[in-house]
């Protein structure tokens, strides 16, 4: 198999864009396709202030190195979730530093322990919530704020399309329509607080982006979230990976297709979601007080 | 594990209804079950004239028999679709015929050989289009002439659970908003000549209507089609099978929750298709001359 560039031993078959690459030309071709997407999702501008959520991992590092690349005008931020298990925070902090030092950008780091009372797996036994969906929304949570307090005016995430098409999947197979709705590549900016936010590498699978951060030699936490072992968008991650082995471009296809007919089959029910200002904290929510204030309050009460 | 009616040793546990029943206590309440659906989505009247397309397999027979043990006047048709393989259509034909009598009830026979000129295999070569294409046209083209000829108002399939599940995933991967508007367990009747169609086990799994099939005694065709080795809609419901093992019920909400969104998400594509009366046989068809008609033209011109 020869690169399809330059002739040299490919290292990677893109089957559903019928691309062999080498090393050389995997890097380029990458960071290319990362503008190509940005450019027609329309997610940064050359004035934009990115702020790029990082965790340590290869997707979240991989975008930033991308993005710094590409010139944008980028600083990080970690959130200390404060997991202990095999020092899976820490870890994944000093990763990110180790990170940023390497492409000399500013990385913030917000440690929810500290700012909340905390760690997520104490508040997973405060709030009785499914433990992703209260690290979900502490994360949205710090994102949103951390981009308002230092001016950004874009929040990058590492989704990729696996993670992309398997949140879809348990989305239809469910019929939320409410989250269907939410779920683009770029959600725009609202006046009421809530920043622009872009996943520029909504068309690379994990393998695509894994292969990037190894040739580029980046080196992120490997460890998975110890509170992902038997999650369903893992599940669901295999079970489209059987789809794609059968149909190779399915994955690609299903995302598309969902984002060129949702305008069309959502017409009606896209109303914008009402949005006011927290009464304690000032950030975007649908209630009076906000979950994450909430959160914090039923933490205060239980803990002192 | 015992019968939640009658307290005997239970055959089977219905995950997704919460209920366990025993051999007596299946049967009555997969007959109910079958009242409800069609109750619930207005398949069939009292007066109405069914004509059942059995292929000789569970699904089919168990339908004819249900409809008629719940009282409704049928009858049945086989299409001979001229599959030599192991004797496949020979076979299927035999078991169809074996039941009808069992019932007491017509069952009327096309022979595609004998009507086209040429039987599935050869026509998938005639017409290379992929073979289940060509097959389906064909049933779709007969089942509804021979219910206009015969005055049916009804035709029933023996559609299930699995089959709806598959093709709406299939449908979905793929954003074929035309299959998807199209798809539903009641089609109402076209004043261009289009038969109501009906799919009364729509709620039933593969593996209940084959204990319902079993615990009858009906004597059906147990070999598939040679043409479906290897099949997407096979595979698709191995994907399925799956997600059901993890989340019992999910493909039932997926059918569902389709089904109640499907006018909303829909609404603006909505749009009826436009159909005419084809100018060979008279048949309705969106082009001047119907596909069967052209198949069989084109069978015409190749075998003379």
């Amino acid at each position: 198999m020869k690169c399809r560039k330059c002739g040299e031993k490919a290292v990677v078959n893109l089957r559903e864009h019928r691309l062999s690459l080498c090393k050389g030309c995997y890097i380029p071709w990458f960071v290319d396709y990362t503008e190509k997407t940005i450019k027609k999702f329309r997610m940064i501008d050359r004035g934009d202030r990115v702020l790029v959520a990082v965790s340590g991992g290869k997707d979240s590092l991989a975008l930033w190195d991308v993005l710094n690349e590409l010139g944008y005008e980028t600083f990080g931020l970690y959130i200390h979730l404060g997991i202990d298990y095999d020092g899976y925070s820490d870890v994944s902090l000093q990763k990110s530093k180790q990170f940023a030092e390497r492409i000399g950008k500013k990385l913030v780091v917000v440690d929810v322990e500290k700012e909340v009372g905390a760690g997520i797996p104490e508040l997973r036994g405060i709030t009785r919530r499914p433990v992703c969906s209260v690290c979900g929304m502490t994360k949205r949570y710090y994102m949103n704020r951390i981009a308002m307090e230092l001016g950004a005016s874009v929040l990058a995430t590492g989704h990729n399309l696996d993670d992309e098409v398997s949140q879809l999947l348990g989305n239809i197979l469910n019929w939320n329509i409410d989250y269907l709705i939410q779920q683009s590549p770029v959600l725009p900016a609202r006046e009421e607080g809530l920043k622009k936010k872009v996943k520029p590498f909504c068309y690379f699978t994990e393998k695509q982006t894994l292969l990037y951060t190894v040739l580029r030699n980046i080196d992120y936490v490997e460890m998975e979230c110890p509170f992902s072992v038997g999650a369903t968008s893992i599940f669901n991650k295999d079970i489209l990976n059987q789809l794609e082995h059968r149909s190779p471009g399915i994955k690609r296809r299903f995302y598309d297709g969902f984002l060129n007919n949702k305008h069309v089959f959502l017409k009606d029910v896209v109303d914008e979601i009402g949005l006011r200002n927290c009464s304690n904290c000032g950030m975007p929510t649908v209630n009076e007080v906000c979950s994450f204030c909430k959160t914090k309050e039923r933490v205060r009460s239980v803990v002192q």
